[in-house]
């Protein structure tokens, strides 16, 4: 099959209690892409400005990253900053530049339209379907949002429900999206608005998700070091579609072993700054942590 | 072998936001000594007041908890009366009446002196020692703590951790009793005070186990329907030494079925009212929801 990922490819300055790291690449569309890469050859839509460094672009192509859905425009690349508090769940955000993110309407290459999953994550879901429509018929559509959609286009969000197959949430987006403060109530209400299959992400906590005859829970690795915490929900995305993809099934089975998979990347991501630890992965390291998983809740 | 629970014997009162309940049976020995009753015979060692009802000291006889322990002194029984906040896992103390718990000095009935696990639930760490030396060389002693205890007698609570083999604790209580604020650091560090095992309870999110060469997670049962979570601690801790009880060994093998046992009496703890759902369980119904977690978790 093949992946295609529509999301941010962005600077971050992130702050935590211990370090400060300015202008390092992140973005939605990065980590996930990244993610993905170890298990399949991701293809990324996105825009950059003319800031964006080259380097950045001849990894990623080097990860297997298909960029020729990344449009590169005159002007900044998109920029946010945040501070982490000792808790790293617990996040502020200082500043956010779209820069040529705020008119992004993405032109998705005619070679990527028979792609068989489609993942946005957090677009804002106006412009969903502006793109799906460029997608024929996909096996599987993804999609990922965030609060600042769901506070202020709630109505078009449940819309697009309708037209995904699965959603990535976490526990406090899809409390506020359903209105249920029980997470499992939560869960199972959003699958009512549509898709097939809701992945829950809790941090630390781990991952719920729900289908329609199934429910699995998955353990987060026992991370004592946790670096920073950013793209950890896109590394689980990536990390999830990249084994999809790989798989080519879609069963129950699949699922859970895409969601631990998911909490492989989504760990590793978390052991370093930004990018840095999911570009120096290989195949090994993630089977070695899965099998780690199965250690680590078997009973 | 043979379990002992030292602990409270109680009434609650209990409010969350969609019902009160007036001074229902409650208490961590109650709970805890329950939860083991599905696995063995255990042994309660506590005190109530004259105006603990008799139907329920029958009940417990008939759920085969050995009460000789359990003295009657004139006054009245201890009560706890708690606020549950929409998220069941803020609570509110409005007031604690110890009554006759206050100078309680238990005696242990001759005939426990040689049970092989003991089981300390948070009981004030300066009578720790006076207990214990009542028994004769159990193979395991056990013990559970409160914040109360961590705030005002943390010297004394450290000492008697180098005492014990097992520590129950939740997050908020490992955090604060080791202070770090990473979970997987704080569940290490417990193990260098002294306990070879290190249990903490999460709540919704399940529960962490540390050993000196293992470390093991379970999920909680995904429960849409919180009706009380008190006492949800002391059954983990009871369905865990009850199971270890039956099992008759320390391994790491049975200490993660024991984790998941625990799991498995603490949701059925927190779907009705106090000691209710605990006191109508069979064993065919414990089984089954032990194979729910394994296909809950299964991958």
């Amino acid at each position: 099959m093949s992946l295609v990922i529509v999301g941010s490819v962005a600077f971050d300055t992130i702050e935590t209690p211990f370090c400060r790291r300015e202008k390092i690449v992140g973005g939605s569309g990065t980590y996930c892409a990244l993610a993905a890469s170890c298990f399949t050859r991701p293809r990324l839509v996105g825009v950059v400005g003319r800031d964006f460094p080259k380097k950045t672009v001849s990894l990623l192509r080097a990860r297997h990253v298909d960029l020729r859905g990344l449009a590169v425009r005159r002007g900044k690349t998109f920029h946010w900053e945040g501070r982490y508090a000792a808790d790293p769940n617990v996040r502020t955000t200082i500043r956010t530049d779209l820069n040529v993110f705020a008119d992004f309407r993405p032109e998705v290459p005619p070679a990527y339209a028979r792609s068989g999953i489609v993942f946005l994550a957090n677009i804002d879901p106006d412009g969903q379907e502006f793109i799906l429509r460029q997608f024929k018929s996909p096996s599987l559509v993804a999609m990922d949002t965030i609060r600042f959609w769901i506070e202020t286009k709630r109505d078009s969000l449940i819309r697009e429900l309708g037209r995904v197959n699965v959603l990535f949430a976490n526990d406090e987006e899809a409390k506020l999206l359903s209105g249920e403060s029980n997470l499992i109530k939560a869960g199972r209400a959003l699958l009512s608005f549509g898709p097939s299959l809701v992945a829950l992400k809790k941090g630390e906590h781990g991952a719920l998700v729900f289908g329609r005859n199934f429910t699995f829970g998955a353990l987060a690795h026992p991370e004592a070091h946790v670096v920073d915490p950013t793209g950890a929900g896109d590394s689980f995305a990536g990390g999830f579609l990249g084994y999809l993809d790989r798989a080519g099934r879609f069963s129950p089975r699949e699922f859970r072993r895409a969601t631990v998979y998911g909490s492989v990347l989504a760990s590793f991501a978390i052991e370093d700054f930004g990018i840095e630890r999911l570009t120096a992965l290989d195949c090994e390291a993630i089977e070695a942590r899965y099998r780690e998983f199965k250690r680590f809740t078997a009973f």
